[in-house]
């Protein structure tokens, strides 16, 4: 049974930001050499989110201000996931909304379209390993 | 290792429907010969959701209500989206919460309750393929 | 190819509870005896959750509060399908944002951070292995 893992690291230089790993998966799909199975991508951080949708500005826009609506970052005293001294308290909520992972069946030839990652920067690389 | 894949295509008459597709996905997994594994049920077109609920209609009026109130249809040029010549930004939005793909355990005798397919009917047999 | 399969049943003394199961699936995933594949942990109800993300009391406290607003319990008129003689239609709406089941990559060593389990109350016992 072929399979292969691989660890990716992202970082975005504001809160919030979209990042299309689309052609990154599909490259480690081809050098795995599978050519029917399952392919697994979750965000190892709790703030972010893996998501299948169009790479388009305007969407993305779109859900910025949607996700701002459904939980806002502010004020940050509202949650009281804060007072551990953190103001990411939305983040977590936002990304219950977007998803942690997709799963897609990787054929050979075949291609996810617009997978995307949205990633909180804060805390990035210092913890995207740990969960 | 055996598996089996199958593209369903589906056609609703109105921009948002439900479609119970489980009788479908057991007949699909009886006729993979699988007796354990994993079957990964995910919708190809990114306005379409798949998610595992009752197929009771007092439910899917609910969800109607519900996914309009947090991502209303109208007005359309409330979203950056729309600006490309279409109309659906609410579905990715509504697809979000929907969620995107169902996994469940296949074996033998094992019947997932309640499977529905949300399916946008704008570009559906032209687009369902692409993701 | 190896594989375990465990039917896991949860009692939370209110409608809503929270219960991290990491515990628990670090040790069936050691059971198992797999050092690489995947793990798919779902909820077999259908108003129950199985997501990932911090055991933090007051991050709970927020999920609450967030899925109170976004999806009200009361008046429980207002959802056609508590005339089905349940009151249980906030929870349907709820669990779609929460997510129903998570995958992971099971590694050994690898230790997923926080998964938790938002169980209603009712009709645990009876339905939990039914959908």
């Amino acid at each position: 049974l072929k399979s292969l893992t691989e660890h990716l690291w992202f970082e975005v230089p504001n809160r919030r930001g979209f990042v299309n790993i689309t052609p990154k998966i599909e490259e480690l799909v081809h050098r795995s050499g599978v050519s029917e199975g399952l392919c697994l991508v979750n965000a190892m951080h709790i703030t972010a989110s893996v998501f299948i949708n169009d790479d388009e500005p305007g969407l993305h826009h779109d859900y910025e201000l949607w996700l701002e609506k459904l939980a806002p970052h502010a004020p940050t005293t509202a949650y009281r996931h804060n007072r551990t001294g953190e103001d990411n308290a939305d983040a977590h909520l936002k990304r219950q909304i977007m998803g942690r992972c997709r799963n897609y069946q990787g054929q050979t030839g075949f291609r996810p379209v617009g997978t995307n990652f949205l990633r909180r920067i804060r805390r990035a690389t210092a913890e995207a390993g740990a969960g």
